[in-house]
Order: structure tokens, then sequence, then C-alpha cells
């Protein structure tokens, strides 16, 4: 007998059905016991005989047979789609037990470090697990998006022989005896593509060895990104916001300010007075948030000009006025999900900007023979996917939009109980 | 003016319109001079009066403005799709000039190291560059054909606190003072996701740090996997060879073969002996090709029950004859693209697995976790994306098929000439 999958057992009202799957409930009555099993489908009500039923417990995986049954009017749960059947147990094989479960996982009411301490059991719970169903949903529509706009999917490598953008925030690799990192992102080498397909997107994991902890970041991130050809920084925005817009399902205009008309507007409407930083901070985020939901009826909010220091090397500087940049961020719900620029497309700037940066333009070698052959004007920007899930969702921190988190304290297991020598050396 | 991409340019006949692209040819006829501008949409020939052309030389970057004319018939090329038309220039504009070519860009004709030691440039020649077209396209099956299977699209890290599948092979990563390692395979996520998701699939970067130089192996590698949660071996096949056949796009039933039925179909067609060996080799899978285009006019053949010390700790043993184990590879023209197995579900069995490798389960404790807490009959499979392009479009070196190859010798530049001082200690 085939395998019935949960969400399908309502077509087979008075049939005998096998279903599989684990056991979200149990609930006894004596004569009688419910179990609620799950599978990727949905959950089925299953009644059986206490026989039947013995010793089994939360998460255990069984196979039932049984057949579907309309269930009494007053037992109809409309919450649920098969609300409004149960399965009368006729066999059921246990397929595998499950010790005791260490917290309730329906009513997950746990600490941060117990929800990661305890992924692979946590992630069982529903809400935790529509996490990462709307964390695929993004990545479907940035895919889509990405693919409306002529890109071609890239993929790059994530060692590298060199720091991507300076900066000392770069995990170390022992490679054959040489010394690599881990890119800090697909940046360089997404450019490196524009000559070779204008318009490409890359997903691909970028690694930042940021020595604190927050609730915004993380050592291992996932990167969406765009890089297009012949365009310029009016396009770049439209690009950006179309992708932006896309992700977040929205239809309305994004409202653009440069970062000095964003201080100046937080200053009218608090009086808090950011007009002289470089960049915004978490409360100029939320302040503007603010504003473009009341003055424009928008999530998402575009900020552009940054310093040209504050950003990396490759940055074009407005040539109005150089000390500003052609960059941009986009914001959502108060906090930036995407980031990116045009770029200097001119070899010799692009040598001259490395070398103000301290940096070396032989490190850049490969990179720089792209631009030595002929690159026209181009741009592009990353979003942030964990980044996305968390401000789409509320989530509090941006852990719990990560399936297994990497932060300085963290691989899976807290690293002080894995490697306490280690720690002790430091 | 818009621009008009060069595939468009055949709907404009008479019209003005402005092209923008790179010089892929520049032929000077004295008095005329014309030039194949290329876009990412195609190729247009350009006819240019000299003192509009001036120093204009290959892989400049220009902007054209001019009419879209019918050409001669004499001169229409019929490999062209824009062949009939020509761009009657009114003007030109550089957008960015270009080094004169180290070696002749169309009629490429290099060695490897140069190929890779100029990546940016020669990924400009056509047929470079529809190697990573074709990459795209396999990609995109992939998604497809396991999104038509019900799998959840999942994002696992890369860092990981101890070796996947144990062995010498791995990068070793500083990870805040701590030892991390880079993931041989998403191995260990993927199945913990089992009892999450049921069916995943996941595409992802896996690394070996192989010290050999070969034409099948690079050390970082784009992995495209899935696993399935209530299967059993048979159904597994049919997975296997569903997505396999997808990705290649072939409808012929897939011969079915142990490893052992395999080597002695080798002995009966060619006499030689490898009946004892406990894997296949490449003349092996050369034979086994041969005997399945003439046997079963496929160029896909499942091999199965390889000696289970030969596989990773996690695969089931056949419990009809346990040296064997219910695992798989999928061979297409003579060379493995994809390889996977039924796994262990049972947690005791699964900590006598490790036990028995001389690995430590305390260091898979979280992954240990999973089966714990129920575990379905389950199991998966692995198709390698570079692999599959080499063996798809007849490439010589798997480094062809990588946009940026990472092997012992190389991370773009060559780490000898990158890293002298750290050679000179080895």
């Amino acid at each position: 007998m085939l395998r019935t999958l949960i969400g399908e057992t309502t077509k087979y009202l008075g049939q005998k059905v096998r279903v599989s799957g684990w056991v979200n409930v149990v609930r006894s009555h004596g004569k009688i016991v419910f179990i609620d099993l799950r599978d990727r489908t949905g959950i089925l009500q299953v009644v059986l005989n206490p026989d039947l039923a013995k010793d089994i417990k939360e998460e255990w995986v069984l196979e039932i047979e049984g057949i579907v049954q309309k269930r009494p009017a007053k037992m109809i749960n409309p919450d649920l789609e098969t609300g409004k059947v149960e399965l009368s147990a006729e066999s059921v094989k246990v397929l595998s037990k499950a010790d005791v479960l260490p917290f309730d996982l329906r009513d997950l009411n746990v600490t941060l470090p117990t929800l990661l301490d305890f992924r692979p059991l946590t992630l069982r719970n529903e809400k935790v697990r529509k996490i990462f169903k709307v964390q695929e949903e993004i990545m479907e529509r940035f895919r889509q998006a990405s693919n409306d706009l002529g890109c071609t999917e890239i993929f790059v490598p994530t060692i590298s022989a060199s720091a991507t953008e300076g900066g000392a925030e770069v995990f170390k690799v022992d490679y054959y005896g040489y010394s690599a990192y881990l890119t800090q992102s697909p940046q360089l080498y997404k450019q490196m593509m524009v000559p070779v397909f204008e318009r490409v997107s890359v997903v691909t994991h970028a690694y930042r060895a940021e020595p604190s902890i927050t609730t915004r970041h993380l050592s291992e991130v996932i990167q969406m990104d765009c890089e297009f050809g012949f365009v310029n920084f009016a396009e770049l925005l439209d690009l950006l916001e179309f992708i932006g817009k896309a992700i977040v399902e929205s239809e309305i205009k994004v409202p653009r300010l440069t970062l000095r008309e964003a201080q100046e507007i937080i200053f009218q409407e608090t009086g808090r007075d950011s007009r002289k930083e470089k960049d915004l901070g978490p409360e100029d985020e939320m302040d503007i948030y603010q504003w473009a939901r009341k003055k424009h009826n928008s999530d998402l909010v575009t900020i552009t000009h940054f310093p040209t220091a504050k950003r990396a090397f490759y940055t074009m500087p407005d040539s109005e006025n150089p000390e500003f940049s052609l960059s941009y961020d986009l914001l959502y719900k108060g906090a930036e999900i995407c980031s990116g620029s045009q770029r200097i497309n001119d070899y010799d700037q692009l040598v001259k900007a490395i070398k103000s940066r301290e940096m070396e333009p032989k490190n850049f070698e490969m990179y720089l023979q792209s631009f030595k052959y002929g690159m026209p004007p181009e741009g592009g920007f990353s979003f942030g996917l964990e980044r996305i899930t968390k401000q789409i969702l509320g989530l509090e921190n941006i852990r719990e939009a990560s399936l297994f988190p990497r932060d300085m304290e963290r691989i899976d297991q807290r690293l002080s109980i894995l490697q306490p020598k280690k720690l002790a050396k430091k």
C-alpha cells in the first residue's frame, strides 16, 4: 500500500490509507488515544485503541494504516486543513522511537541558547519551521526578479588569496601551506563577470570575522548579489528597488534620500542631531522608517551618497562632490537589507583608489585585468538573506533566521564547551 | 536616446539606434572600417568612416549611434542572428579603452595555465562563455526537478567544528582562535533537516584539500544535494535517476548494476579483470559507458552496492550482505556525476558506525540529536556541478568548468608566484 500524504487525506473519505509522520501530540483518554501526526504537508488527527498506541510519545515516527472518517461536528478543527477528518487507526508500525523531549516542542518557550543548542529539534516546531519556508520564498523572489532583469547566474569561489575589501575581519584558511582567506563577499568576482555576461546574479556564502555579538550580525551569511554593466546611478537605483520591492512584495514607489537629507529629516522630526555622522545608526534607521511610513506609506527607503571614505575602495565618488559617493543602502522596516554602489570602472582611477586605502594593486592583479581590457560603467548591490528574513518576520535576533548560525561563540555547539583548551590559551 | 540591445536591432531597419558593447573584431579597408560589436545578446556589424574609428581596438567599450541598414546580399552572414543587417555609424563614444590583447581572443588557442592566468579575459571568448551558460542551465534543471519532487530548498553553513566525514582532506580555518574546518559536503546538515521538511535540496560550496592534481578534482566545488525521508533503496534509485535524467535531458530508462555485476560485465566484454576491486576506476567507468550505450542506448548508468568500508560512516549496509552497502553512483558518459546512499537512521547503529571508524560521537552531538528524537528511513545524493558541466560538454579538464578554479597550485594566480616565501618554507 502506497503512502498517502496527510494533506491529501481529505480526498479519501471512507477509504483505507497509509500515512507516515511524526507524533506531534499524544492525548490519552483512557479507552481512546488521539495522536496528531505530522508530515511535510500537514497534521492529521488519528484515533487509536490504547493497545495500538502503547508507549508512543512525541516525535516518534509512525506508519499508520486506517480509515479516513468525518469527525463528529463538535470535534471539527477549523484551524487545520484536515480539521474535518480523522484517521481511525487499524495498524501502527513504529519506524523510529524518540527520547523524551527536553522541553515542550509545541509551545516552544526557550531561551536563544537553548533554541540553538537543540537546533535539529527546535526546527521541528511549526513556527520555527515556517521561518525557513519564508526564507526559501525570499530566495525564489530574488531569483525570479534578477532573471527578469536579464542576469546570468554565476558561481564564484569563497576561498581567496587576499582579503576582498581590506580590513582585518577575515577568516584565515590554511591552504596547502599557503595563506588564504574566506571571501567577505563575491564582489570582485561578480565585477569581473560584467564584461562576460553584462548582468550577473550570484548567491553565495560570505564571511565576516566580526569580533562582536549583536542581534544583526553573523559570521557566515548567504548573500544575494547582482552586478550590471552599462548603467548609470539613477538606473542602478531603479534596478535595486525593482528587486527590493519584488522580495518584500511591495508595489509602492520607494522614497530616496541622500544621507544628509535623511539626517536633516531626523533632526526636523525628532530634534536628534546626527547631521555630521558618517552613517545612519540603528536609531536613525528606525526614525527614517517612521517618516517613510507616515509620509510615503512605504516600508522601504533608499539612502544614497554615503561618505566615500566609509565605503569600499571600488565605490565611485560623486564627481560633483567627491567626499560623497554614488553609493546606496536599501532600508526595510528600519534596517539595512541591501547595499551597493556605482563602481569605479576606469583602470587608473581604480589603481589609485586601491593605493589610497594602503592596499597593494598586485594583490588585485586578476581583478584589475578586467578593467585593463575594457570595462563599461557598472554597478550593483548585495542583499543579505538572513537580514531580510529577520526584517520580514520581525524576528528579534538574526540567529533565528539562520538554520545553523555561526558567531564568535558558536559553531552548532558552544565553542567554549567543544574546545575548552583553546579558550584557555586565548 | 535609450540603448538598443544588439539582438533587437533587426526590428529597427532604417531607424536610428544607440548600441553599446565591446569591440570583438576591427577590420580596416582603408576608406571604410568594419567593427563587430558584442553585447550580451549578440554581435552586430558596424560600418564606420575611418575618422570615427580612430585608434579603436579589440575589447574597447563603445557606445555607437547609427542607422540600421540591410547588408548587401553578398555580405549577409547566415551564422549571425543579426547577419542580414549592419549599423551605419554616425557617432562613436569611447566608454573604456583596452590594452593590446596578449593573445588572439577570438581564435583562442592557449594552454590551460594561460587560460586561467587571464581568466577575466579568456571568459570573454564565446566558446568559453557558453560553458557557463550551460552550467546555469544545469543548475536550473536541478532546481526544477528537485522542486518537482517536493524538496524545500535550505541554506546550510560551510564552517564546521569537525571534519564532516572523517579523513584528513579538510581545510582548517582559524575561527576566533578556535579550530574549525570547511565542510566537505552539506551531508550532515541536510540529514538533520529530514525531520523538519522531509525532502530538502541544497546548493552549496564543498571543499576537499586533495593533495593531488588531476583533471577531475577541484579544491572547491558547487554541490547540488537532495535528501528524502520515508524512502527505501528502490525509491531512492528512482529519485536519483529522475533528477539525473532531468539534468542531462535524457528520457531513456537508466540501466542499474551492482558493482560486482558491472565488474563481471567488464571482464566479459574486455577480458580485463577488476572483479575484486573495491570501486570502479576511470577505465572501468568508460567500459561500462560503452556497454550501456551499446546495450541500452543510455549515457547514464547507476552502479549500486559499493563495499561498506569504502563509503562514509552514515551509509546503510545491505542487511543481506553487510560487507556491501545500499549506496549508489550515477555515471554519465563514463564518469561519476552523482553519489549517495540509503542512510543509517537508527541512533544506536549510527553511534556504533561512528565508533567503528575511530571517530568520536561527541564530535557529532548535534547531528546525533536528529536521530535521538525520531528519524524515518531516509537517504539522498549529491551532484557535482562542475563535473556534470565537464561531462555534458566533453571538456578535457574540470578546471574549464569552473569560473575561478581552486587547486593546490592556484587561487586565481599561481600561489608559487603570489607567495614565494611560503613555498620556500614548505
